[in-house]
């Protein structure tokens, strides 16, 4: 029995609230020069306000040692597990621009690039493609019919779209043919098992009938594929976890992932302070409230340690306003670390508190890595604390007689 | 999916060194005089140095309350999940001696032991039989011929020694003769399943045979056999891991562990300074160094505090030479406690630590049980020092989108 199996036999649905504050890239590593991390640079009163008053840890987001993407991250802080999990990139991106994807559907990440005369790439990303430019283009290999299947090409942004292949039977046990560098000529779509074989052959041809459309361009002359992928089957949170959960987030990816999820959402931002109004001003439509602050891993990415101090203070400062709603439970967790000085995800261990009755006690009175070592819960794997936060919140009945 | 079949996913080869110094029988327990534990007696400068530059916790070797052999502690410290993947007795010993052993190979340890006329054991070993007179034996068992298989008698060590049967479809799935008391008439090999029969059927032939070489002899005149093994299937580290691992261990059995797990290993010793000195000069040759110390198990096993104290001290001189190196990763880890009071292995959680880049703060800086309890790691299984150390060596890259 999974862990999921297990609460969904104990959950029940109440009226209490769950506030589930998500900082992308969260954790982060000491500076060089002082010594201190992103969160022990910040200002962050609120946060440190709600550390005081919470249970504090550090979670696991997949296992020790694993840096994840955003999408296991997540998957793992409500209640999934990452690894049996995994949402394909083909999934995510055709999540993240809002198409439903449905049983029959194979994903997959388009790129257009620029090929010389022999078919080799110079170009991986067609001069990064300017939108309005590419989303032309897809409205032309939109049209493209191979039988067996329906066919559809969405735009995303710049060179990237996505392709859904909509058919009985489809697999997506294939090999990219995007290679990740220039000067290769992409190969065919290859079947990495015998079932794949019949998929492989359309999208061949789909390719094919592409590169005629394509090929007389000086530039975005051919297309690469990647991350072919179908729904994988996952349990809407409403249903295992008797929740009513909606979902605040400005990019795309984040509000993609929460549709998988079987969350609603809704349009909200730019800015956090914008998210955090949304919330409020819904606070009576929903009992678990999924909002996610991105602009910390953005910065982390970036390198720009200033920056991610910023953005920790930006998110820090509405958080007044949550608080005062008074949430039965208050989580504030990040789906990885991003720590600047790597200027990359990583695998180093979250800060996590949680804010409820029925607390033991903790003596953490900052929202930091080394406060949060130090706190009651421990390191734990990010995967429990969706059923911390149920119990908490009163939502999960006793197991057993 | 398992921890290696995550990692494998992500592993990368780089140039980075892993300097990986396991301690066997590291963890201790206090001195009743003195309320210290071995490590907290002993003056050990180098260890404390390290552990103030790094991150400190204690290893659960294979799970709580379990006292593990020195097999799963190793094993369990090179990522293999220590239960599934269990090296019997007879495998063990066969690699301790440097035999290769292959698919078809059935292997088992085996006593001469000293029956009475009704074949009653009167004494388990023989009178502790001296290896020059067991090497004698052993040629004459090694002549026994039996139908379907090849047979070869190899002396270890005084009244042991090691049994191959190699033939096809061979079965480890055979009860030990060797009941581990004396006073009983050893029973003949009896098959645990339907696939064992015809295995059990074959080294029956071969112990009467042994009766009918032996019988006549007024000590040493009967075998027993214990630990039917085959292979188990272990994925080589470096394949598993990308890495090109090499073993530096002066104990024939530490050895045979590395050849099984693929790793390399240099005929090095016989004190543990030898040992730095030819990873010294071996340093460019490979990325993961398996440095091994068996001094501390061995004084802790004979219930010798003092001793077990000197042999920390022993090991801990040289160190400063491996930490010149200055690898990317310096792991220093137990596979299992040996408190000197216990006289034996115990289940006690492990002090660990590990230098690194990209460290989290720690405010330890002794390497002892009680401080480590302290660092920044916790408490945690030694599955996941491999993973950990891999990352910290930039080994591992991101997983998921």
């Amino acid at each position: 029995m999974t862990q999921q199996d297990l609460i969904a036999q104990v959950a029940q649905s109440t009226p209490s609230k769950i506030i589930f504050l998500v900082i992308d890239g969260l954790g982060g590593l000491p500076h060089p020069d002082t010594g201190k991390s992103e969160l022990e640079t910040a200002h962050t009163p609120n946060l440190d306000r709600l550390a005081t008053r919470s249970m504090c840890g550090l979670t696991d987001p997949v296992a020790p040692g694993i840096t994840p993407g955003s999408g296991p991250g997540h998957l793992a802080l409500f209640g999934y597990d990452p690894v049996t999990s995994l949402i394909k990139r083909g999934v995510l991106e055709a999540a993240g621009i809002g198409l439903d994807l449905g049983p029959d559907d194979l994903a997959v990440r388009g790129n257009f690039c620029t090929v010389d005369k022999n078919g080799v790439i110079t170009d991986r990303r067609a001069g990064r493609l300017p939108t309005e430019e590419s989303r032309v283009l897809c409205r032309q290999l939109d049209r493209i019919q191979v039988p067996g299947v329906e066919i559809e090409v969405h735009p995303v942004e710049s060179h990237r779209f996505v392709i859904i292949f909509r058919g009985r039977g489809l697999s997506d046990e294939l090999a990219d043919t995007d290679q990740q560098v220039a000067g290769v000529i992409p190969p065919p779509v290859k079947a990495l098992t015998q079932d794949a074989v019949s998929s492989a052959a359309i999208i061949n041809e789909f390719v094919e009938k592409a590169r005629g459309i394509l090929g007389h361009r000086p530039k975005a002359n051919m297309i690469t594929l990647r991350g072919f992928s179908k729904l994988p089957d996952l349990a809407p949170m409403g249903q295992v976890y008797k929740l009513n959960p909606v979902a605040l987030a400005t990019y795309p990816m984040y509000r993609g992932l929460a549709r998988l999820l079987g969350m609603k959402y809704l349009d909200t931002g730019p800015t956090f302070e914008d998210q955090v109004n949304d919330l409020v001003s819904h606070y009576d439509d929903y009992d678990f409230f999924f909002i996610h602050f991105k602009g910390a891993d953005t910065a982390g990415e970036d390198g720009d340690f200033q920056a991610k101090v910023q953005a920790l203070e930006e998110v820090d400062r509405p958080i007044g306003r949550l608080m005062e709603l008074e949430p039965e439970v208050f989580v504030v967790a990040g789906d990885h670390s991003t720590p600047a000085i790597l200027g990359n995800h990583s695998w180093h261990p979250v800060p996590f508190l949680m804010q409820c009755e029925w607390s033991r006690k903790d003596s953490v009175t900052e929202f930091t890595e080394s406060a949060c070592a130090g706190g009651v819960l421990g390191r734990f794997p990010a995967r429990e604390v969706m059923p911390l936060a149920l119990a908490h919140a009163g939502k999960l009945t006793k197991y057993g007689a």
